[in-house]
């Protein structure tokens, strides 16, 4: 399929992809990139095998490559793209793996006039709280969905090339136009962080003032673990998606409302008819999510 | 330890109880109560031997026993000790399992005047999304915390036993009033569980105009988890606890402005320090929590 790939960012997800790109081309020569203040994850990454060779500089490293993927933060766009413009090959496939889309449009927009048509734009439903390339798997996008949101420019052979690769890493790929992208990753994965963050910023406060940790249970944990994913990505995703996260979060606290008068009113109707449509949606999402497996 | 246990309400915390305690004290007589309504439940836990006998009648059950132990919804709890008062024995020990305190005592301060000195208010921090005998477990007590919320009126010998009980099934004890029991329990468990209702109901909603739900990944599972949870147990402790729950819920609006406003203001170094707080806080959550184990 290819025969030289460079992951610029060999994080998780970066790694990830090297790791299940060399299992399906294990003739692939792959380049890992990272910044200067990264060398450690990158000789990490050298020392696991997880790529071949690895370079610090993005324009020497993409040179002759078949395909390019973008797996930094989605906050060094920018700086990835205005360097890679000068050496951007007609014989490179490019896509990335950013967890929000239409700030990556912008991007090229204003670095390209619009999204070049070797550019596919692509996220991995996939990941985890750690980070690093010692955290990649092998398997990580196995049974798991690809969303690749082209646009009008993209070249149809350049996405069938993505699909096909996405698809021999075993993930499930769809295709949505990149707002559609926005907007449900807002709902289903940008807005449950936030969440996360937000209760857990607000106890941890209290658990300093007199402690309530210690009375908090497994449901708990369990509930809080995104909590634990890294900061840095979960600003960059805040950023550039800032509307419809800022949306939905207006209407969270329009459904707390609306649970804070149903308890005022200790109207227990409302509140029992809620947590059973809550206990059954929830169901009907696990059952999906199971049967994808 | 007691010759005579009666389990009002042999649930999942209510079958545990029953469980545990017969591994303590082999030899124990244990009688489940129940609800006509909930016979088949009642016919399994004598099938697995969780409980000896069962029976319908609180006044008839508790006759002679040593031990009783409330384990219905906080809900019943008035319907439960007005069963109770008219055979109400000096020889007999009460505890409960209730999530939430105060209502029980504002219960007992109706039926009885006072909390009866013989009645130890308890709550296990322990619990699953399953509910029914069925998904009881000898073990689930063990390295779990419970909180005794003893009153002024509280008999110091039998505060003494029902700790020593629950140690025996394997559990930390720790004693604080009823009101920091409520207060705790609402930040890391009530709203923790209110959130994750309203979220799902929320997002539920939206799946029903256009699927969101099938790219949602195990984040997101986790995340809801305890939105699975009994919505009859909820609907009691939202009643029971609303004040320190509402609260709570406003405070949380609170929290979501904060970062409605960083957001809207790009302002990265407040959201970065969000973030960061939270994953420090929550992984101090979590050494605790391990340690614990």
């Amino acid at each position: 399929m290819f025969k030289t790939l460079c992951v610029i960012g060999v994080g998780l997800i970066g790694g990830s992809v090297a790791r299940a790109a060399r299992k399906l081309c294990p003739e692939l020569h792959i380049i890992g990139v990272g910044r200067e203040e990264d060398a450690a994850n990158l000789q990490e990454a050298l020392r696991l095998g997880v790529i071949d060779v690895s370079s610090f500089d993005i324009a020497a490293a993409v040179q002759h490559v078949d395909c390019v993927v973008i797996a930094t933060p989605v906050g060094a766009f920018g700086a990835v793209l205005t360097a890679l413009k000068p050496v951007w090959s007609a014989q490179t496939i490019y896509t990335d793996v950013g967890s929000t889309k239409s700030n990556v449009v912008s991007v090229c927009e204003q670095l390209f006039g619009a999204v070049p048509e070797n550019f596919v734009l692509g996220h991995p439903i996939a990941g985890a709280e750690q980070s690093g390339v010692t955290a990649s798997l092998e398997d990580l996008f196995v049974n798991k969905r690809i969303i690749l949101t082209p646009v009008a420019s993209t070249n149809a052979s350049a996405l069938a090339k993505i699909q096909q690769f996405w698809e021999g890493m075993g993930a499930s790929v769809s295709l949505m136009p990149v707002a559609q992208h926005d907007a449900v990753l807002a709902a289903t994965s940008h807005l449950p962080h936030i969440l996360a963050f937000a209760l857990v910023d607000m106890l941890g406060h209290k658990d300093e003032q007199t402690e309530i940790f210690k009375y908090a249970a497994g449901g708990f944990r369990d509930f809080t673990r995104i909590a634990s994913s890294d900061p840095t990505m979960w600003l960059d995703i805040c950023l550039a998606n800032k509307t419809a996260i800022s949306a939905l979060l207006v209407e969270m606290q329009g459904e707390i409302d609306k649970l804070l008068l149903a308890m005022a009113q200790e109207d227990a109707q409302a509140l029992f008819a809620t947590f059973t449509y809550a206990k059954n949606a929830r169901q009907r999402f696990l059952t999906q999510f199971e049967n994808a497996k």
